[in-house]
């Protein structure tokens, strides 16, 4: 009997770090019957504890190379800063004919170096909200109808990337293959630097007056929520990705003074200018709604 | 006979400016049973039409002191850019003891000019979701549990802003006095700054490659949503907010620069500076999430 056939595609599974996007990934396996037992790892014994007593997961270890043991598929779920490490801990430990796969939101050389240590790793970031934080937040649905970014590389073995490929399949999501190096620039732009912008914006209310957040309207929260976002994972991606945000972070600062220049002008001309700089803003948004997407 | 005592709050009712929010308001007063007929105006006739045909109103003028004429209750709807012209234009006309509302996102020097054109001008903002746009868009619940703005001056009769109260109260919103020059400031951060950081952002999209918009997840659709607002109306409201508004831009980029900062640094402190001021945020937002508002 092997473990990874039929419906059971991951088969015995290790979950490195069981937060938010761990246990989620966890109640969809669950959900769609498609795993054997389920092992989760992590530091904090109080929050394994309690994912046990959720059903989220079957067992635990404290240490990463333990949980691993036997595991047909081993997801590293922790924020990104701890995959190298976490990686090097298990290496030695890993099932014959494993899959490896993470949940990260950084790529680019993050998945060449997981790729030299790891036999069969393929990096895979699932579009999905990411705002939640803690196993109370999680859901088996978080990935369903989802796209997932599977980032390929010419050091991927095929078996694996098959594998992780049918297994987003199987939870309801969409795999997309996209080089990491384009990924990284793509998210910096299209998530990364929205999650800055929010934090600062926060930033800038705290500043004033943090009382004042009790204004706040659906704009307001519609265009923050992304800033509940654990801090932690936050800056590790931010970090991990600085050199492609701090690029976007320049243009970014250019689409806002050029906003700026339009309403300094207080004139006929300076009107139609800031009109104009809004409604290339709007028409794109529109067109995003209407997709569908 | 009076049309303005028990439950008809509103009287017979002229909307200056049947767009969204004119239209929604003019969908709740029907919905609560708070008015007579319904006149609308504005330029566009076959929007007018389609508003008559939908039930929104009952009939229409293309000239804003025809519309006025009779009716108890007086809306400025349009764009605020456009309220001191209009006040010109109807003040000769309006039924003596009429209340004059708006239901613009500016108030400052505005209400103040407003009530020197008008007799018994109330100025009101409506908190209340802002993307919409067109009649179609409208809805009879908009203003339901939001909060109103209603911003008495010395120079507001009390008379008008008591029947103001009691009209929003009757809509199911939350009055709330504000000194005008203290609702732009709050809101000038709290709301029109919110919406040019969206505008730009969809706009540094635009300029690195519009085609990346299909990679938004969740958190880019929630953050850019005020986007979708008219810019017709938001370079309107930028403009006549300019002073707070370019303020508000500067404290903004400190908190983008001090983010920056954080990221820049390379090292174990700069991991830490930004984690802090990603915390800072995240606590102001978090709190704002369970205050339930």
């Amino acid at each position: 009997m092997r473990a990874n056939t039929g419906k059971m595609t991951a088969g015995k599974t290790a979950i490195l770090g069981v937060g938010f996007l761990g246990a989620s990934f966890a109640l969809a396996l669950r959900e769609k019957g498609l795993c054997a037992r389920i092992t989760g790892f992590g530091r904090d014994q109080a929050n394994l504890k309690r994912a046990v007593r959720a059903g989220i997961i079957d067992d635990f270890s404290l240490e990463a190379a333990r949980a691993v043991h036997g595991a047909d598929t081993v997801v590293f779920a922790t924020p990104p800063g701890s995959f190298l490490a976490l990686a090097r801990k298990v290496a030695g430990s890993l099932k014959k004919d494993s899959l490896q796969i993470d949940l990260g939101s950084v790529k680019g050389d993050l998945v060449r170096r997981m790729e030299r240590i790891l036999p069969s790793f393929v990096g895979c970031h699932p579009i999905a909200g990411g705002e939640g934080s803690g196993i109370e937040a999680a859901g088996k649905d978080l990935f369903k109808n989802a796209r997932c970014v599977i980032t390929r590389t010419s050091n991927t073995p095929d078996a694996a990337c098959v594998r992780a490929i049918r297994l987003w399949k199987a939870l309801g999501s969409e795999p997309v293959i996209m080089d990491p190096a384009l990924h990284d620039k793509v998210y910096a732009l299209m998530s990364h630097l929205p999650h800055l912008l929010a934090y600062a914006l926060m930033n800038t209310v705290s500043g004033e007056d943090p009382a004042w957040a009790e204004f706040a309207g659906n704009g307001f929260k519609d265009s923050t929520r992304i800033a509940l976002s654990p801090p932690a994972l936050w800056s590790d991606i931010a970090r991990l990705n600085r050199e492609n945000l701090l690029h976007y972070l320049r243009l970014y600062k250019k689409s806002l003074s050029e906003i700026e220049a339009g309403l300094k002008k207080n004139t006929r001309s300076g009107k139609k200018t800031l009109f104009k700089t809004l409604e290339r803003a709007q028409k794109l948004r529109a067109r995003l709604e209407s997709s569908g997407r």
